[in-house]
């Protein structure tokens, strides 16, 4: 061993024990004869004092930022002492050193609030990782990692390692594939998720499963996705929905305790998929804070059982909203002093191109019972008063209201809800609130196609009471334009979200688990039964011989990871990330390879 | 939850208690009106009486095997109880149940002596894995992993995830390759173990790193290979040789208590490699026993410092011995009395073309004190007891002797006394026996290229006294013939193995850390300055800014998993292994992929 104590271990009680460090030189200060420096390591800071004799020596060699040192010294007391470190009470009094590697001047500080930018910190993340900021995160994450595994272990989850050079079923997301060297022409996939082995896993008999692993898929790679990512990925036999809901809000509530130390007593809240779209425009609401949306007009969701007359705004005469398919509003609480300048700014922050609406008509709830509005030479304020009361709101709040078409109004009331709960403070780093989103519908219409898709995946059931309606009714949509009509649009899937602060943090479903059912699903999407048995034949296989019922749930590693870190960005969590082009900018990955391995490999380039 | 328990959970003191249990029909035995059902889950088996009531209903709808059923029913002690299995006390009268589904006849028995053959079991693994057999290797496989994972982690060592699709950088294996849809022409490679990636941490500063992770190599596969293995793969900083052997003989002993429950108190026997090449004829010896090899003529090791005159064989006008490069004894113990039968059948044995000898010479130590053999007519009595004595024999042992050019007669040596130790008993399932064996070669002759090769990896660091050898010396070899003059062929690597029961378990070494040594190394590998760059650079570029000292391991978990077990197939404890043209039967992976996925990718095949 280079140490006998790390760089974060030393005490007052350890005063004139003779110790030995190694770790990087943080920062030398110099003072006439002596030097102080303070000595780095993954487990904290230790103050190095040089005195005359070493620093004599210090001057012919000088040490520079980053340089591995290895000490010898006596512990002491600090005359002047730091409450801010572990190790603020004590000082070492070097007697012997050796550099035991020295370090060119790194290309930015290795401190919380680096001078590097996030190109540069990236080609140089092995240095990047030596900050605070950066380790805290991995830490998190191992912990994270660690307080998993033991709630599954002791609820008799067992690990079991899937492959990773699997078929390429390409079904929603590109595969990426790995060309067979030993079965020429032929290719492996790489997993996008365990899903169909954790569910042979079931029929099997191993009746709890879990695995934190890695998956892969080839998509155009928005801001905060990653070519891989990691998955918490379990699965359950002899469950239904309620059995596996328990569980896995005791995970999460495990994972609050274990990591962030939170006792999250309540109940995670639950809320249909219909009820997340109407009231918070998404089917990921932040639940932090209420301010939910009021339709004001048209039916909201196609094919959904509410209904809004348009009664409350129609015909005074005010064509945007006459006009519009959608008009929603949301009741921002104490905001009804609003001036001229910040209504203003918040029309320009709806027209913004990603929020893309025409304007913002806005109603002050003065608090004195009056309304003031944007529209007021539509409005009587009776009218207004009455749109404000259906959006729930009070004296002393501020009605913001969007028109247009329905898909784009939905999400850019959700987008404004979210920005004014952030604006006001409702929306707290350090307040984590969970809820489980269910019941969402089992396909979606494929207008490109003219067929249904899998919301989920192919593997979830139908409701149990829909089953029926799944299987008698022939899935051809004869008529384009009604497919809201066609029994499928309303079958709702065993399906289920964690939601945690607004982001979907992990989804699953129960899944299917009969043959027939299975098949039928498959003809559902558009599958030739060639092609279902192509690619699906042994799972169809496996349910011929003893199938159990059995579903499951997959955590998205890097969000959990990040959310409970309090930070936006999977990347900060993720020890070596790509960038958004697919690109390791540290190894320079990927690149060209032999020619020898495209001649054993039997391909070659065609390129564009 | 469709179960109240499992399967292996009721015991007597339940007796009377209404419970519903889940699984899967074992067996079904009908005497008259009422039937005997063994119900199998993961955790056991369960009687189950059907009563007359109900026996008529199973009558109408015969359970068949495999069927998955729900009963409900009162816990009842049985007249005959079955002592061997933990439920065996009590039975279910059943009340009501349900056949959740339906399981047609299996193509082979859910039984340990399954009469299912290899290629029909991995067709159906998903049944395969049914088999107590199989899954008591999976649970292992999850102890191993539990066990590992706990004393990492109270030893301070962090999981951090390396990634999967990194850069192909061909050097000793081949590299399974990923096509870059995103940057066209480029590609990805998979990570044929986290080497790199894990001494870049310890560059950042993680000091103790673990991981349990998949790695990839596309080699030709040999009985006991597959194309994806599982490594527990180990990393520290600060620390020397003997720091790094002592943390991971804990991880092995800790092992061995958690999964076997073995109290494994002696230190871990340690063997330099020429010792190991010397006493047991391979660099893994199974030291559960003795029998080690006397050399009784040349040289052992090319390059080695132990002589052998062969004036003991020499000169007698025994041309086999005269002409043989090598010449090498074991001496069996107890086995002077051996037939002619039994010394013909090993002649047989290592005439055989997997050992491909030309013959065997014995020698029987008689407990009388007199000696036959079968060269008499060449030796002396005298002669042949010095060469029993030289090989260790004592009255009542058989010295084998075999002769022939020395690599060949090395390994077919190794392979008799591994054979004979096994006849006699020596090498017991139960028996655990770690080693250390130590002091590598740092390169190998590579005759092909007139050479140098790492025998470990480019990453392996000289012994500390001989990096000076490296160093100032030239590696080109001026001429091939004499390749073991050149000083390059004496240096030891600071690399370890550990070995238990003959197999190669775990493997690491201490690192080169400084860059000139790092690129001295690819020099002396035959790579030029840009090469080494172009594969490297990121590495070379890190240990530029403070790299520490730093070492590892890894140990292969599919090996590791199955010497626990007592098997000889890795296979046995993978959940879903390949076969040897590294297919998924199963899945039938790899398979051919879609037009679009080519054009999407940019290759196109060039099959031959």
């Amino acid at each position: 061993m280079y140490r006998t104590h790390t760089c974060g271990e030393l005490r007052v009680n350890q005063v004139n024990e003779t110790v030995t460090l190694a770790g990087w030189v943080q920062t030398v200060r110099k003072f006439g004869a002596i030097t102080f420096v303070d000595l780095r390591d993954r487990y904290g800071i230790t103050q190095l004092l040089f005195g005359e004799t070493l620093n004599a020596a210090l001057d012919a060699n000088p040490l520079g930022r980053e340089f591995v040192l290895q000490i010898t010294g006596k512990v002491q007391e600090r005359s002047s002492k730091n409450a801010n470190i572990s190790t603020g009470d004590i000082e070492i009094n070097v007697t012997a050193f050796t550099v035991l590697n020295k370090s060119a001047v790194p290309p930015f500080t290795i401190q919380d609030d680096t001078d590097g930018g996030d190109d540069l910190r990236m080609k140089y993340r092995f240095l990047d990782l030596r900050r605070n900021a950066v380790k805290k995160n991995l830490e998190l994450r191992y912990s994270v990692n660690r307080s998993a595994r033991n709630y599954l272990h002791e609820n008799n989850f067992m690990d079991i390692e899937t492959p990773f050079l699997i078929k390429s079923t390409p079904e929603g997301a590109r595969d990426f594939v790995v060309p067979s060297r030993m079965n020429p022409g032929q290719f492996y996939a790489l997993p996008q998720s365990p899903q169909t082995f954790k569910q042979l896993l079931m029929v099997s008999g191993y009746d709890r499963y879990y695995q934190i692993v890695k998956c892969f898929r080839d998509e155009d790679l928005r801001a905060d996705r990653q070519p891989e990512f990691t998955q918490i990925d379990c699965e359950m036999a002899f469950v239904e929905q309620e059995d596996i809901l328990n569980m896995f809000e005791g995970l999460v509530k495990r994972i609050f305790k274990d990591v962030k130390n939170i006792d999250y007593l309540e109940k995670v809240e639950r809320m249909s998929w219909e009820d997340a779209m109407w009231n918070f425009g998404n089917d990921k609401p932040d639940i932090r804070f209420g301010m939910k949306l009021a339709n004001l007009k048209s039916v909201f969701l196609k094919g959904g059982n509410i209904e809004a007359t348009g009664e409350l705004i129609n015909g005074v005469g005010f064509g945007v909203f006459d006009n519009a398919e959608t008009v929603l509003a949301i009741a921002v609480a104490g905001c009804s002093e609003y001036t001229r300048k910040q209504t203003d700014e918040l029309t320009d922050w709806v027209k913004r191109p990603q929020i893309g609406m025409q304007g913002l008509v806005y109603i002050k709830c003065n608090t004195d019972g009056t309304y003031k509005s944007s529209v007021d030479k539509f409005y009587t304020e009776d009218k207004l008063k009455a749109i404000a009361d259906s959006a729930g709101a009070k004296a002393g709040d501020l009605v913001l209201i969007l028109a247009g078409r329905e898909e784009r109004t939905r999400k850019a009331t959700s987008e404004l809800r979210l920005e004014m709960g952030k604006r006001l403070g409702m929306r707290k780093d350090d307040e984590f609130k969970l809820l489980w989103v269910m019941d969402f519908p089992l396909f979606e219409y494929a207008e490109d196609d003219n067929r249904w898709v899998a919301r989920h995946h192919p593997f979830t059931s139908p409701k149990p009471d829909h089953i029926e309606v799944m299987i008698n009714n022939n899935p051809v949509i004869e008529n384009a334009e009604k497919y809201l009509e066609h029994p499928y649009s309303n079958i709702k899937a065993n399906a289920y979200d964690m939601v945690l602060n607004g982001n979907e943090i992990g989804g699953g479903s129960i899944r299917i688990f009969q043959r027939a059912l299975q098949e039928k699903m498959f003809a559902a999407l558009g599958m030739s039964e060639e092609e279902a048995l192509h690619k699906f034949g042994f799972l169809l296989g496996a349910f011929e011989y003893g199938a159990p019922p059995h579903g499951g749930i997959a955590f998205g590693f890097d969000r959990l990871c990040s959310i409970l870190g309090g930070s936006e960005s999977i990347r900060d969590f993720i020890a070596f990330p790509k960038n958004n082009s697919g690109r390791d900018v540290m190894i320079d990955a990927p690149s060209e390879i032999d020619a020898k391995q495209f001649d054993e490999l039997q391909i070659k380039l065609n390129l564009k």
